[in-house]
């Protein structure tokens, strides 16, 4: 199909165009015309449609994409560059594919999905055109143009986030020694976990495999319930329990039920880093509430804020500290917290280590007012890839919680949900921490012997029996942080305990996880990290 | 060990109690004493440690609990509910077993936890007794004690999330027959899944069991980065892709990441319910903008709000009416987005399954100036229960995005996606899709006619070939929620149409899906629907 220069006109007319544009786009279409070359910018050969006024079209016989979709390929770029305007005409698919000296097909089926797409339209005894309705000045990036002082910020993104990312940790994704939070892996029954897994998938039913209940898998919720009403006192029923991927969104969770925007929140200080950046994304105020010995300094809270909304604590192994909560403070915040109608987030992280005495009582256990919301993780137990980590909630607040876990992740897998029940239930569960807890003992023992003999003047060991992490505090006017960084590089991974604070502490001090540092690591981790505090404290 | 009233004084005048306390707790003491039975209220039979000033202890020898939890558990209870008050003194060990008759080993245990919690201190000389830190008051929860009008509203939720649970939609969470959503699961290759899974588990390294990457597994990355290219004309490569656990955590991660409180955001009308609770959720204030048969109509958005931070869109396939937006549309938003530093986020949630032509290409594909937040899921190509979907990520957000997703869930669990990938790259995934699209093209088709052979005269089908589900009118003055809810008791389940509008729609309709739902399902769900709508139309 041949289009005269008057048809084009028309065609034109008809979608309202002025004299004058379509002047000067005759004089545009004449210039590419004169541009156009042989072969087009990836080295294609390129051939004409029409010796004037339609752009040559590049077709690679040999390239990956078939014949119908690098002419689609072509039409939509053309179109959305504004090379080929509104209103204007195309070939008919019969002289394109004469033209291209192509068979038709390839050009029928471009055209009919640069017709579904809404880029062409047919009129009828008009042939087919380029959608009117397409902008006149094609698709133009602002970032193309050159940019006026008035416009506004371009790329912009959250203030939140912009906060969270200035005040971003060193990344401690590695496996150097020393790595916070993590077991030994290399204990973990993996042949009786892969076959467990193997089984569930095979005998997947529908219902494991459709849309789950928001708390989760019901009898991985009894398993998790019995476990926790024995082992961590804590009072509940299968009714009570969520499962979370992990404590960090469980805390969020929580956070999202029951705390509006700028309420305040007391935070331990110093405290757990995740729970501070997934409060604040939550939208809370932290309050600092320093934390001693005894825990958190309940009096002292009360005194900074008297009436915030919640506390996020974790009493029975402080993180990073490792302090217990005493009774006393646990019935003070139970009492504050009954009285001002405040909530308890108890993040009960790594409870289930303790080598001197039986693990300590959750405070879930103790509350008769219900004001505690009980967090948990299989992360430290088991592994973290794992994701699976478990709110138990009050009664009154499981209609609120199953909202706002509708409204973020729905629910969590169901395959892992049901491995593990039956990895509880048959007795590998137990097995296994009964086994970590003997090494983590062991282990501890060999880096607290290590740090004394090789760093004793230098690190000072903060006690206490308990957990998969031990902090060690650094002489005064020695930077935590630059050490951990020095650390980092010499592939050891440490968490300073200043970023543990809100405010900066008066002495920093290093968080070392030993859950899944064996003995030759430890030794020569601490070999080499006694070298880099050497240097710092050189420096100072 | 006897405790004479005497030393009980002194004890007492060390913790500064006044003389009228005690003798008001001596009162007490008688009084409890006499009340006391041989006999608890769980039947357990009693023993008096001595005949006065002590409250009795009952242990079980044949409860589950050994002896040293039931000693802990007393003396903790006793200490909480103020029966034992701070700086009273104890029987030692050695007296309270003799009296119990029981070995003194369980006593031994249980007053080293009672001291490591903080309930029991010992004074050299003085022997051990209640902490004097311990409230006076014990553990008073403000549920039991009178409220008075001026106490603070004592459970309070937050008011986003009592928003989320008013506006609840009837819960779909069943197998019933037009289940929007979900897949012919039936139809999945289990068999292969279940074996890569068992491969992969068996295989893991520490790797792949230890904290992984806030943007997925790589290899994962890499084989959706593939897919996406080729299938959905994406730009991307993988370092822009983040695995999400589904598609509705991946919209709030983007709000996370992008949207400060209030910030307002163009929300299709109608639109995917799920995505309204999340944005909501993430402090946004929505503006709906209609959707017509071109999609989202961008000029009434600009009219209605122009300098809106993000949009919500569905433009391959919209939810729920299934219109695909027309490349002027297209255009048009994209140049709104680049004018006014604008996100744009694209919900490509089944654009896999289409009928009548070639999947239409992404919007992000055409977006030159990255402000396009690509959104899919494998839930609907898989199966929900996997919890897998993903991001693609302008280049320049992608260290935003990390920071949201560290303060939300971390990362996904890994052992998915390595199964995953294999799935992919063994071609299992491309044959499902391939299967599945020839499947839901024949039940879609069915359902299509087996609603105008049954229901012609009653609903009008929306039609759009694509996709897992299809809109269907009701006559207007019929309630689409009563009749929602009324199918939902005869086992079928449909989302009504006005769930997915912000304000009222003009006529009521049905989103019924039939990916899961075979050809008797769809005959037997269209019969009980014909009633129960005919039922309706009576009622009217």
């Amino acid at each position: 199909m041949v289009d005269s220069p008057c048809e084009q006109a028309s065609a034109r007319f008809t979608s309202r165009w002025t004299l004058l544009e379509m002047i000067l786009e005759r004089v545009a279409c004449y210039n590419s015309h004169s541009e156009a070359n042989r072969y087009d910018h990836f080295g294609h050969r390129m051939k004409r449609v029409r010796a004037s006024f339609f752009p040559p079209i590049a077709l690679s016989p040999r390239a990956k994409n078939p014949l119908y979709r690098q002419l689609y390929d072509w039409f939509q770029r053309a179109i959305v560059t504004g090379q080929l305007r509104p209103g204007q005409r195309v070939p008919s698919t019969r002289s394109l594919a004469a033209e291209l000296k192509i068979s038709r097909i390839p050009a029928l089926a471009a055209f009919e999905q640069l017709h579904a797409e809404g880029y062409l339209e047919t009129f009828t005894g008009a042939g087919t055109c380029v959608a009117g309705s397409i902008p006149r000045e094609g698709f133009q990036p602002a970032s193309r143009k050159p940019r006026t002082p008035r416009r506004p910020r371009a790329r912009k993104i959250s203030r939140c986030v912009a906060a969270l990312m200035s005040m971003a940790e060193p990344d401690l994704r590695n496996l150097g020694a020393f790595r916070v939070s993590l077991p030994a892996l290399d204990h973990f029954p993996v042949g009786v976990w892969s076959s467990l897994l193997a089984r569930h998938a095979r005998n997947s039913t529908r219902e494991m495999m459709a849309y789950g209940n928001q708390l989760g898998y019901a009898p991985f919720r009894d398993a998790i319930a019995e476990y926790l009403r024995t082992v961590r006192a804590v009072r509940c029923d299968p009714s009570q329990v969520m499962v979370v991927p992990g404590s960090q969104l469980g805390v969020q969770i929580a956070a999202r039920a029951l705390l509006d925007l700028n309420d305040p929140v007391w935070m331990e200080e110093p405290g757990y880093p995740g729970a501070r950046q997934n409060l604040t994304m939550a939208g809370a105020r932290l309050i600092p509430v320093p934390v001693d010995r005894d825990g958190l300094n309940v009096d002292e809270g009360i005194r900074r804020c008297r009436k915030a909304r919640a506390v996020y604590i974790t009493p029975s192994h402080q993180y990073p500290m490792g302090f217990t909560m005493s009774a006393s403070r646990r019935m003070r915040l139970l009492n504050w917290a009954a009285l001002h109608g405040s909530w308890i987030m108890e993040d009960d992280y790594d409870s289930e280590y303790r080598f001197g005495s039986h693990p300590i009582a959750s405070l879930q256990g103790l509350d008769a007012d219900a004001r505690v919301i009980y967090i948990g993780t299989l992360s430290k137990v088991l592994f973290p890839a794992l994701r699976v980590g478990y709110l138990v909630i009050p009664k009154d607040l499981v209609e609120a919680f199953i909202a706002a876990r509708e409204a973020t992740d729905i629910f969590s897998p169901t395959l892992y949900q049901a491995a593990l029940t039956d990895f509880i239930r048959e007795g590998h569960f137990a097995r296994h921490i009964r086994r970590m807890r003997m090494l983590y003992a062991v282990r501890r023992h060999a880096l607290g012997e290590a740090i004394r003999k090789q760093l004793g003047s230098m690190l000072e060991v903060v006690d206490a029996e308990a957990g998969m992490h031990l902090v060690a505090l650094l002489p005064s006017g020695v930077n935590d942080r630059t050490v951990s960084r020095n650390a980092a590089e010499a592939g050891i991974s440490t968490v300073p305990l200043s970023s543990c604070y809100h405010r900066r502490p008066a002495r920093g001090g290093l968080v070392l996880g030993y859950g899944g540092t064996d003995a030759a690591q430890i030794d020569e981790g601490i070999r080499k990290l006694a070298r880099i505090i050497r240097e710092s404290m050189a420096r100072r």
